[in-house]
């Protein structure tokens, strides 16, 4: 049985660090939240991921567990507590995780590449692999979905976890940028599924409203400029 | 119980498509071999891979699986021939997925910089993350392997493999470019498990000499080149 001293160490703004959040939440596992500054690593951090120096880090009965996706999965085989994240079948396992993977590598530094593109040109091109990217993930969601409302079913799972937790920078990138990037014609049924995902039990909590991650985005902005400035 | 048409679409020089070889060998589940030629793409490839069009693929019973670690984890998943490949404790397994990661984000783009680097003092910086690298490997072999041969103990596992596949190209990096990079003495315990890597059944018939590798990496740099000055 797991021992239940669970730490997540964490920014509230980070969407990697609302991925193990969600994840505790579907398990009914509590957790002490230890928010990081941003800009400085505290010195618990430094220890427990000194490969990345990244948040967010799980500390679980003193042992700390890196990277979102990984600690996640941990969650899952470690807590009973609650439904299955990861599908029970091995080959929807491996689409999940495949989806997840594309999210992390491709689609999200894509839709970062927005914010940085300078003029109307370079923004239009900037969106075009982001819209392309949701229109991939349409497919996969008609796939894995079949018909319910989530990727993983009836309940929120592995893949609405990976992708979800950006919904609230996409909706920033959105209104920063005066963009439509979730398009309910293009993308019906990811349209509905973010409406479902931001209102589901184990996500409203954690996931920012837009307009106070739009200030956080706007100090993060002027912090970063202000240091590549110096 | 898993059905066994097993595909493995992929090329013999390819660190990635070793990957599912090895697992495959470890779970005695038999495969065709499906070789890719370099520069073109099989329509079965575009059709399986349609996303990244990459090898390695495995197609199991008809259902392409893509993502060389997605699809050890797959064959780990499904067959129960051979021994686990992934450990059986949560947050060992945690702990092997992290590193594979940090392989395959980092390590391996750094060593494919020393082969790209121009003159003495470029290559010295090249080496220097490679090296690194290496020592923080040796640390997390000594705590995965507990004084055993493996990095999952008495057999071959998931970081072996994530790790091991690139030996051999390791191995003609410090050929072709006349350095060293696995030290016995900075990192003696990579040093000893290299050898037993490559020497396991599961492994040997996969792993390319390195002179045969090399003559291969030096057509395939010529074929690159001939590309890009075209």
């Amino acid at each position: 049985m797991a021992g239940n001293d669970v730490k997540v160490l964490g920014a509230w703004p980070s969407p990697y660090v609302m991925r193990p959040r969600i994840a505790l939440n579907i398990k009914s596992v509590a957790y002490d939240f230890l928010e990081e500054q941003f800009g400085a690593k505290s010195e618990l951090l430094l220890k427990s991921n000194p490969v990345y120096k990244k948040i967010p880090v799980l500390i679980h009965d003193g042992k700390p567990i890196c990277e979102s996706l990984i600690i996640v999965q941990y969650i899952d085989e470690v807590w009973n507590s609650g439904p299955s994240i990861l599908p029970s079948d091995p080959y929807d396992r491996a689409i999940a995780r495949f989806w997840a993977t594309y999210i992390d590598d491709k689609w999200f530094p894509a839709m970062r590449g927005i914010a940085a593109a300078q003029g109307e040109d370079a923004q239009k091109a900037a969106m075009e692999p982001v819209v392309e990217g949701l229109v991939l993930l349409e497919g996969a969601f008609k796939n894995c979905s079949k018909g319910k409302k989530f990727f993983g079913g009836d309940k929120i799972g592995y893949l609405d976890i990976a992708l979800g937790c950006f919904l609230g920078w996409m909706r920033v990138t959105e209104k920063l940028n005066n963009v439509k990037l979730l398009d309910e014609a293009k993308t019906p049924g990811l349209y509905k599924w973010a409406e479902d995902f931001c209102a589901d039990s184990s996500v409203k909590d954690v996931m920012p409203s837009t307009d106070k991650l739009a200030e956080a985005a706007k100090v993060i902005l002027a912090k970063i400029r202000a240091q590549a400035s110096s």
